[in-house]
């Protein structure tokens, strides 16, 4: 037996028992009269302590350990003579009668700690050591929590979990698949599912009626900062629904999650049309922390000689509470973070709302304090407030205006991570129109059911159609989406005319999906949240990398395992393939 | 909304209750004066009634429905006149207020019934209806529910689940792997794991100290009747643990299942050596729902001039209970059974020791009834029973004589599938020699740690060193398998010595590991079961295939998704491979 308690276990009612731990040396401090060791493990940290006066053997021993070292000890629980409140385990300490090493440690290659001295590339090397560290194993503490939590609920709610399969069919439609060379099937390859959507909806078919999985997915795009090849979602799907139905659900489970894991009672989740959260926050992801909601100055902005606003399809403004006090730098400031070109505007025009009463904006010379109230007046603006303009194309300045907007919202200090603000976003386009290729494509997938009071319209206006899709946001970030989805095969298949797709392509893609649809399929729709970026979100954490015991870097590489890496020409042969 | 209830909620207690039901017509029965529909859905049957005094649109509308039809019902609860005991449902039915098809279905190609009349290829290739079926159904309902129990069962003892990368590095000892090209890093190629095992022991040396996940895992091989290429474990691991440990800990979670499964309260597992198991059973998987252990008989059978048994290595017999009455064409059957191919045995001895006390065997001219009579004893056979004797090379004979064992149970009908025997089998050989490549093998895999009293042999005599490994068998089949790891890197470098690994190799595909062992390992210790399997057990079925939702065939085919499939010149071009 290694140990009789965890290094997080003991308090002073153990005082005079002779207990056994076994942990990691994350710290010794030697006092000359005494010496201290921080022994650690997952459950905590538990001081032991060798006096002067031990027998050599152990006082040897303990001058011989180094930090990381695993070791075992028994000996007897002491109250401290002074305490440490900010430990469980502070108000006790073990007086080391016996001592085992049971591994030793070279000098890691970082030091262990919250804030520890190793870089990016060292700790994803020695990604178990970086595991090490409190931190970080709490991110993945609190993701096996929120699997915990969403699997009960969901299973009280009478999902069924199933299981889909990981060696699937390619489809060209959406982003690129990883492939599998099949040996037994040579030419032939399987392919990773980028989600399990066609399978939940044949589940439906086959009448499970709810389905749930927290499941791997694969994407092979290129990785932007914060994606991962390999990620996972909470997949789920339940058949005789309305978009109701599956909203009431789903707000109960993150509501659940809130309440059990940040002690937060969320109110009833607010709705908001795509249409609006373009219209007033420029984005289908609106961060409502804070407000500065967009306000449509075009026809009053027009009145003058001024050829910016006058040439412009839009012009758009947020009203900035208290800052019409910004400096000139300030100013500046803003007008070269809009003109990034990640942000991509060409200027910036402001309206200082002055506490007295007057009006300061760089448009002066073209507008009159007159003009300039009314703009305040539209924004529902204070005196003390500070109007930001863009102007141009529509949906290319509202994107912009977003990105100024939450830039007002740090500056302010409005974006506390602490603070919680999800809504649905409802009532998407199904259909979005690539200018590059000349075709519609699906806004979500394929399988979203149009509102069926637009179906008329998806051959004569598709792009006025209206999705029967949902998305979650949480503070700025998308955590989940889905739809009710198509069950008719011949509603189906005109969504895949509406798309491009001959005949042919729609049904060697997914004809045993609308053979499916021949035999009885039931009303349906679903959601999935990606996990990684929901436990990101009640981490506090900006990156998903964190919440991800073994993640990839940007290059898609796992500097760790030193993979993806060569394979011998045996291997190659059996597959029947060579390198290009 | 579809629905105020399921089909397999409505009771006595909502007589006259409007209710609002969907699902599927299971069937139809036009009766003249009333018609009758079974509406199915996943929760049960209930009874709808349309009587000839129905409104004229809905006699027509029932008149249209057919068999996999989707409906949606409204109608008043009735008492039964004559009810159904067998289904829940069987004291109400509802009488038809307004119908609604909410989907049409063609004539399925094979019936919806627990026995339905379609074959086992058309029923993959359309999975969807066959999963209809409610006793495939049921196989997977078991299988959430067990995976739910072993989530909640693992998570009260302080176990972590963590997710494992799936796109991971591929390494040649062990099964062949499936790999993923990689575009990114072209030349280079993933591989999907065939288990956690090395990721497990990183997350302990992580100090992560109990983790588990249901994970799927992936092998490329030849498939035998009963293999998926991709299948799914219970993976565990667990630090500062002997052997003891951990079998307590997955022997409760097997006991947990069972109670709470099947309702069986197992007293505790019985322990086997391999040896033992060997010895007395011929298999590392012993069936021990019966007797007939093995006889070593070698000294008494070679004490007269018969050639067989005197020129063999070892002779052993069965005794079978009851049956010296069996007829010459009875013990020609076993002989041919054992002359098969598959157990491959040259001839069978017999020996009747008859009620009366006399005996009659296949040998008489060689041995006389005072040595059949030391047989007899030898093998505490009763009057009415017969001994079953194979002989020759020992490490031949004993598989040979438990397929001889196991028929035998067949015959008997002792091996019934709602008794359950677990047991678990210890102590196996560290290493096994293989003759054809002349080299040793490791009998689990190369992480686990010899016993420490055998460690001395290692190199003297590797073929005698017994490992801390374990398997848990049930009914004769291998449900879980774990050992205690190595975790120090001398001893983990030792290993892979005996292996015939050279120090490059064993660097370049495990340095990782070795690498971590480095830094401060804890002695841990782990277990995986095969999570198909031990749902097949549960559910009494002889193959996984139907504890899976989507299998492949032994071509490691999907028919339903026509998977694996031909992929585009241009994503070969992508991922920079050409087909050989």
């Amino acid at each position: 037996m290694y140990r009789t308690h965890t290094c997080g276990e003991l308090r002073l009612e153990n005082a005079n028992e002779t207990v056994c731990l076994s942990g990691w040396v994350q710290k010794i401090r030697n006092l000359g009269a005494m010496t201290f060791i921080d022994l650690r493990d997952r459950y905590g940290i538990t001081q032991l302590v060798v006096e002067e006066s031990a027998p050599e053997e152990i006082r040897k021993q303990v001058a011989g350990l180094g930090r990381e070292f695993v070791i075992q000890v028994t000996g007897k629980v002491l109250e401290r003579a002074s305490k440490n409140n900010k430990i469980p385990t502070g108000d006790i300490e073990i007086l080391i009668e016996k001592i085992n090493v049971l591994s030793r440690s070279e000098i890691p290659p970082f030091t262990i700690e919250d804030h520890t001295d190793g870089g990016d590339e060292l700790r994803m090397k020695y990604r178990y050591l970086d595991l090490r560290r409190t931190a970080v194993r709490k991110n993945l503490e609190l993701r096996h929590r929120m699997a915990h939590l969403v699997r009960n609920y969901l299973d009280s709610y009478h999902f069924m979990e199933v299981e889909t399969p990981v060696l699937i069919k390619s489809t060209p439609e959406g982003a690129r698949d990883f492939v599998v060379p099949s040996r037994m099937n040579q030419g032939q390859f399987y392919a990773l599912p980028q989600s399990p959507q066609t399978f939940k909806q044949l589940l439906m078919v086959a009448g499970f009626d709810r389905y749930y999985q927290i499941v791997k997915c694969f994407r092979d795009e290129d990785l932007r900062a914060d994606r991962q090849p390999e990620f996972t979602q909470i997949d789920c799907e339940m058949s005789f629904v309305e978009r109701e139905d599956v909203l009431n659900i789903f707000e109960g489970m993150i509501r659940h999650l809130f309440k059990e894991v940040r002690g937060i009672d969320l109110p009833a989740l607010p709705r908001m049309t795509w249409h609006d959260a373009m219209e007033y926050y420029g984005s289908d992801k609106p961060d409502i922390r804070f407000g500065m909601r967009f306000v449509n100055l075009t026809a009053l902005a027009q009145t003058k000689d001024f050829a910016v606003f006058n040439s412009a399809e839009y012009v758009g403004a947020i009203c900035v509470p208290g800052c019409a006090n910004y400096t000139r730098k300030q100013l500046d400031e803003l007008t070269e973070f809009v003109k990034r070109p990640q942000v991509g505007a060409k200027g910036l025009v402001y309206v200082k709302y002055n506490e007295d009463g007057t009006f300061k904006s760089s448009v002066d010379k073209f507008y009159t304090a007159d003009d300039l109230q009314a703009w305040a007046t539209a924004a529902e603006a204070k005196p003390g407030d500070l109007l930001l303009l863009l102007s141009g194309q529509k949906m290319k300045t509202l994107p912009q205006l977003c990105e100024l907007r939450l830039e007002m919202g740090n500056r302010l200090g409005l974006r506390d991570k602490d603070v919680f603000k999800p809504l649905w976003v409802v009532d998407f386009p199904l259909l979005e129109w690539d200018e590059e290729t000349q075709r519609y494509y699906a806004m979500h997938h394929p399988f979203t059911s149009p509102k069926l009071e637009d179906v008329d319209k998806m051959e004569s206006d598709p792009g006025a159609v209206r999705a029967e899709a949902y998305d979650m946001v949480i503070n700025g970030v998308e955590v989940g989406g889905g739809s009710i989805r198509i069950h008719d095969s011949e509603l189906q298949q005109r969504m895949f005319r509406c798309l491009g797709f001959t005949e042919e392509q729609a049904e060697k893609q997914f004809g045993f999906l609308m053979n499916a649809f021949k035999y009885g399929a039931p009303p349906h729709g679903g959601i999935a949240f990606g996990f990684d970026r929901l436990v990101s979100m009640f981490a506090g954490l900006d990156s998903i990398r964190d919440t991800i015991a073994f993640p990839k870097n940007n290059s898609g590489r796992d500097v760790m395992l030193d993979s993806p890496s060569e394979i011998s020409e045996e291997q190659l042969k059996e597959l029947g393939i060579k390198l290009g």
